[in-house]
């Protein structure tokens, strides 16, 4: 039987679109790093187009590498701060969800709990953390350390810091606020808790001095496909931005994931599980496969090295673009995602020269991509969405505002001509539109444990 | 002779206004900590005056104390993020600087650099970052410490943290961004600048991944009256916060701070010194008299004794109003602002009630306020700003946006009509309406050197 509930659709953001050469092209805006004006249209076309949300990718630090492919690289060189840009946008939009990008690794809980919960009063429920722990060496370099922490210490302090914040979260009960001017109580003491933390990492005493969030409370999302990632998504996320290189895969991974959460306690609905996909659409093959080539023609092969040698963790500079993958610089063990490294080091492994790696990348991400036309595209989203390979997609748009442009125009109508997709927002908040539960405050329910059990 | 230049006026933004019992006037949004709206409004009509900026207090923490006099209390336990609040803010004004406030104790150096050159891409250049240390045990217990650090520790984190922050703007000079899709070169390399700072307190790679500043780096604010405050403002503040509770005192610490700047190399007028001060107005100075006094009577005890025993580092809890202060509960050094805790206590040593001290910090904080008609309290701006005790001021309102309005349809005309206060803005950005000069890149500077002397 069809699915009953719709397709979750997010932009993903990088300044100028995902394909490394899309600021050379012509429709791009080239001040777009620097004049909000661009990030203001992408927001608000997605919001036209009733997107679930905007997705911030970010890393709080510049790339590192060959200068000269550096200087051809605007994404990771120059942008926005995220949770700076998403408080701004959320003053431009109404109904579309604001996920920024935040790492564990190199924040307080304190700040970025407050900082969430900020937002999420600013855009009245429409925010959402992603929740990352960093995973290349250059941001460790920007925070008094060596080199990136060995994963299970990110890890770690990652499950203690995501306590920590909805500890904080839940400072204020949703009904805490009283603004009664005649009794002259603002709030009432007994609806507001200190947390009191003392964990191996953080001590944290508390309460959050922000109202308790319009949505219940800011909205999870996460990455990270190893065993470590998925324990913490089925513990508490809320969204999975997922790699998509394959539908036997993430159908294994989506049974893996939501069939932790029952025991949890969680309800697996609660959890929308959303790969990323590179889309090339054209009303025809030959014209979605044109702006494909038109694309991958402007990236200089510096540019394509660099590209891989950051996921890779391999420095590529210098390599001839004609000649096999040197498997001798690849690490044994990547540092950062593990997930990323495994899928692109399937392609290397398949014997591909550097060049078609590059190609490769640059059209279809670690594998997670289509090129083809509106009907096509939508028989993969349909198939992943029916066989539960997907719960949606986040939309990772070779150039930004035009690859957004034409899937708006040539396969939303499509999608919504199947009923896969929705014609207006079900709600006000980005909790509502994605249709998960609103979390119970952890005070609120103690008590109602209480006055159950007659106590 | 007159001066030449204008003054420079700031709104002091606590939510509802500086007075602790602001929310219940009438006039106040009961919503304003939770609906931008409010806020929003305060910065329109701000920028509508021409005030140079809004400037956010902030301690990243609620209040601790008394909790039902906490609960009468919404300025600490509930307000939006400043830095989150800032970009919002920046969506909806065009000219008025932002200022926010952000502790070196609690943040990292390259986060905050990031997030301020955000705010300042955001606004066009209209970015001011108030650098505080903290100044309340209540801050320490967020993050992983048993109360405040000691007074030296955190002036001399504060001093690398500036350091590391300026290195760090300082990354992408002022033309480096070339974004020449013929040359297919977005920056240019040789314009691009590592900070490798390894200090006591950081260490920091660098290079930030945010285009150059619109107005050369963002503002930087200060308060601090200790000798560290006045040294570290010297070396690097734009904006000096100050109490202003007697002129020559405020003469003799405008003389003594920038009387430093010459041998630091750095040019007086690019200094600002604005003392704060609580303005009561009134058509006669009995209508003045009457909203100091309808506040007053709206400020239930609790509050009164929970606001002093804040600054004064003393439980107040249960004392009476009508006996005088107890000595025995001041502690002999505060932890926290010295130069706030000296002010107030020259109040307490000459015998007052506890009842009358709450009436008297109710009005005039420390001191710092003046209640009068629109002549008086231009009269008294006119003294300061001539006799060099201040260039300009940081209005804290008592209630928000009453007392906004009353000074723009009051005072502001009788400024204006002394030739003291602006017609229109002078410039786009914050530094230009300031009158402050832009900093020089320090890789720029060091290669002009280099061709000045023929190397």
């Amino acid at each position: 039987m069809a699915r009953q509930d719709k397709l979750k659709l997010g932009t993903f953001v990088y300044t100028f679109g995902f394909h490394p050469a899309s600021w050379l092209h012509p429709s791009s805006d080239v001040n777009g790093a620097n004049d909000i004006a661009h990030l203001k249209r992408v927001a608000q076309m997605s919001e036209a187009a009733k997107f679930d949300f905007l997705f911030m990718a970010d890393s709080p630090a510049a790339g590192i590498g060959d200068p000269d492919a550096l200087a051809r690289s605007p994404t990771k060189m120059n942008r926005f701060e995220p949770l700076t840009l998403l408080s701004a946008l959320s003053m431009v939009t109404e109904r579309l969800g604001l996920v920024a990008t935040a790492s564990t690794s190199y924040y307080e809980p304190f700040n970025l709990a407050r900082i969430f919960a900020s937002i999420d009063q600013l855009s009245n429920g429409r925010a959402c953390w992603n929740v990352v722990t960093s995973d290349h060496d250059e941001t460790g370099y920007n925070f008094n350390r060596t080199g990136l922490d060995p994963h299970e210490l990110r890890y770690e302090r990652c499950r203690e810091f995501v306590d920590v914040v909805f500890g904080l979260w839940d400072s204020f009960e949703r009904d805490a606020l009283l603004l009664d001017r005649d009794s002259g109580l603002y709030y009432d003491k007994t609806r507001h808790h200190m947390l009191n933390h003392v964990g191996k990492h953080y001590q944290v005493r508390g309460p959050l001095n922000i109202a308790p969030s319009p949505q219940g409370r800011p909205v999870i999302a996460q990455a990270g496909g190893s065993e470590a990632g998925m324990d913490l998504a089925a513990r508490t996320a809320e969204i999975v931005f997922s790699l998509a290189s394959n539908i036997d895969r993430n159908r294994a991974f989506y049974a893996n994931v939501k069939g932790r959460m029952p025991a949890l306690g969680r309800n697996p609905d609660d959890l929308k599980i959303m790969p990323g996909v590179v889309l090339n659409v054209g009303e025809t093959e030959a014209e979605a496969r044109a702006k494909v080539e038109f694309l991958i023609d402007k990236l200089h092969p510096d540019v394509g090295r660099l590209m891989l040698s950051e996921f890779l963790e391999a420095d590529l500079r210098g390599v001839p673009l004609d000649e096999p993958f040197p498997m001798d610089r690849l690490p044994e063990q990547p540092k950062g995602s593990k997930a990323l490294f495994e899928e692109l080091t399937d392609f290397v492994k398949k014997g591909h020269t550097v060049g078609e790696l590059i190609r490769l990348y640059a059209e279809k991400h670690t594998g997670n991509g289509i090129t083809g036309t509106p009907v096509q595209i939508a028989d993969f989203m349909e198939e992943w969405f029916e066989t539960r390979a997907a719960d949606g997609f986040i939309l990772m748009f070779p150039t930004l505002p035009a690859s957004l442009e034409d899937f708006t125009a040539l396969v939303l109508p499509e999608l919504r001509r199947r009923g896969l997709f929705r014609e207006d927002y079900e709600g006000a908040t980005l909790r509502e539109n994605l249709g998960i539960s609103v979390p119970v405050n952890r005070h609120t329910a103690a008590r109602q444990r209480s006055a159950a059990s007659g106590v």
